[in-house]
């Protein structure tokens, strides 16, 4: 069955979440956690769901964009996309007036994520597979057919990926079998967002021990001696044997970063997350080489726009862990070709989850990276964040602080109709009710 | 009179310049040049005109940018804003929830050009002057309170932006008259558009030269056989003392732009403009050593996104030409710290002009850089394209191939209401009719 593209829908569905300060941080202070939820219809019944990560505000632009590539995705085939995907990528990304708006980056790079996503999860759904399947049993040859290698041919080329690809199918058997029975490690932000009190901290990860965890991190950035208190706080709690991590949300210009983190050193953080400017480069290169002798690294990628950005990063050693987003990229296509540069330059990947959906769908990816790139669990771990997962259909499954590798068929993006229709902006219950406030 | 904005409305401009093939280039084959257009209503009746030039669709998705930031303007006074213009510039490039879609870059930044562009506008009208001027009259503590320094003040501070600005203080006054005597050296790129015909290619460089055009700029990088042919037929026409630039639009990856560019060295260009991806910072440097024994030298900026990557191509050597764009960074405020930047380096300035009221705007930044931060003429000129300026109230004047002051207060970014009215899309009656085509 062809499954013909017949109708794209697209939702503006918007979370309450700054009200008690959930994913508060030194930049974004009251978030809204909110996605652009595409909708395609096929022709045989068959649905797609996808969606975009945003913060609330100006998601309304976001479904703006996704409009706009509507008429590029709607009368086309999953079978006419998926035998030539790399030139379906490019159509979307390149297209020759809109490109003038990115390329491959803001907006318009949300909206591609978005669709692509939904083009995805109806794939996978065809298949009858959830997603990190579907590209588990994927031929390496149309692995790297989804890949658009422009602009990044000097670093990764066509022949190098697919030799990475198949030099490791040996043992994938047994990785796969080891996920399905272990899952993936994963590590927790939820107990240390910058707008909980020290009460609130101390209880969530009371809690977070109990229930298994060992990796932690903590938002800082806002003032540096509150960071301190904090940070020992959590540290006391945590124990010298678990991992903590702080992330700072591009709060610093370069030589703040290099000083405040040093002052942090004593607590032992395993990396410093967006020091700075997501899109300096050398920044993070000069940051990385002056905290390398305080054993700290340097992660970012949450807001590293593309392909091209992440090749840096990677080429001039600006980051010690890559952090891959599920919907700030052009999709599986584009995170494909960062977890192979990352492999290539022997960088771990720990993808950036959380906000709405972000842990249903980098699990996908990130089981991939284990199975079929990287084979490798030294220094990896898929961030968590204990939020908002009941508005899904196929929820994550988290046990032992392992993400449990998803059953249903599909990419995991698709909501419950009744939450969409509570939260959508500014239409639905709870925003009538936030307006009547 | 503070001038207080009451209103702001912006909208969608498009002009069919597809159907002849103006504009087109490698990666850009049918551009239909746009703005989004702003106008900002004061209480005292005063309005400020802005906008940030598109390519024709996705035009209403700044639209909806610039609807999404209107709130952060209305309400508040000329006099409020210009008075803390940095807090401003930070409060529109950095709200909590709408960073998210950028930060600074794609849709997000170019609306906030287009709205900041408009309250330079009305800043300068407020003042009786062409924005240039006001500029160039502008106490130099004045000039850095507008600039965010936030993630550039590892290669340039407050204090050191300030020296420069004040160092140049020397000799301005002779600058100003020598640049309303003899107007800012231009180049033009309007004889070589890649979809033109050789036939209309000889006749505009005939005309050109008739009208003492001494520095040409032709477009390559579809084929390379054929870009030989055209280039050598331009540098016949033009002699071997005029100035040839080529430029490719990003069409290849490194390995490419060096091969094809080093093919095309025999035609003597000054630059190669954007070789590669504009977020290729890394790429672009290796291109600029490989091409520096051929004598050329590597122009880029049109599409670079922010003054943080500004910052790395200077830092990393990646460019020899700066080609700022009054409509894709954050308006005159974050060029200025481009332009300071340049200096610090000692890089020249060559702004990107054409499209729709890139002239117009431009010329105004230029003019103060040489006459208050350069203080040269070497290796500098100012892009200009024969389009559309008979849309604008107070279009480019030229002279012997020469930008001449712009005398009308503001930032000569107001368009004829009858103009606007036609083109409107998809109301106007330029539309209507290309609809019913």
């Amino acid at each position: 069955m062809s499954h013909k593209i017949v109708n794209l829908r697209v939702r503006d569905v918007r979370f309450p979440t700054s009200l008690e300060q959930h994913g508060s941080d030194a930049m974004h202070t009251d978030p809204d956690y909110s996605a652009a939820y595409v909708v395609l219809d096929t022709d045989s019944g068959l649905k797609g769901f996808g969606l975009t990560f945003t913060l609330g505000k100006g998601t309304e632009i976001v479904l703006c964009a996704v409009k706009a590539l509507a008429g590029l995705v709607i009368g086309k085939s999953l079978q006419e996309i998926v035998s030539n995907f790399r030139g379906f990528y490019r159509l979307l990304t390149s297209d020759g007036q809109m490109r003038w708006l990115g390329p491959e980056k803001g907006v318009i790079h949300l909206a591609t994520a978005a669709v692509l996503n939904a083009v995805w999860d109806l794939w996978a759904r065809a298949e009858g597979k959830p997603l990190w399947k579907l590209l588990v049993d994927m031929d390496p040859k149309q692995i790297v057919s989804c890949i658009d290698f422009r602009y990044i041919t000097d670093v990764l080329t066509e022949e190098e990926a697919l030799d990475i690809l198949v030099k490791a199918q040996e043992g994938k058997k047994q990785r796969e079998d080891q996920m399905l029975k272990e899952g993936y490690p994963a590590y927790t932000t939820s107990c240390a967002w910058l707008g909980y009190s020290d009460q609130q901290l101390k209880q969530l990860c009371s809690d977070a021990l109990k229930s298994g965890w060992t990796r932690f991190k903590v938002k800082v950035g806002a003032d540096l001696e509150d960071d301190i208190r904090r940070c020992r706080l959590i540290r006391q709690m945590i124990g010298p044997s678990s991992t903590l991590m702080i992330d700072a949300n591009q709060r610093w210009d370069v030589a703040e970063a290099i000083s405040w983190v040093s002052r942090l050193a004593e607590v032992k953080p395993l990396w410093i997350e967006e020091p700075t400017s997501p899109d300096d480069i050398l920044g993070h290169a000069a940051i990385s080489k002056a905290l390398a002798p305080l054993g700290i690294g340097v992660a970012t990628g949450e807001q590293c726009h593309n392909r091209v950005m992440f090749k840096q990063f990677l080429q001039a050693s600006a980051l010690q862990f890559v952090q891959i987003d599920s919907c700030r990229l052009g999709s599986v296509n584009e995170n494909l070709a960062v977890l192979l540069m990352a492999y290539k330059f022997q960088v771990p990947v720990c993808p950036h989850a959380g906000g709405v959906g972000l842990c249903e769908l980098v699990q996908h990816l990130i089981l991939f990276d284990y199975i079929c790139v990287s084979a490798d669990l030294r220094n990896r771990m898929c961030e968590y964040v204990d939020h908002l997962h009941e508005h899904f259909t196929s929820p994550v499954v988290i046990q032992d602080a392992h993400y449990m590798p998803p059953k249903d068929p599909g990419y995991s993006c698709e909501m419950l109709e009744e939450s969409v229709n509570r939260h959508e902006y500014p239409e639905g219950d709870i925003w009538k009710q936030e307006i009547k406030k």
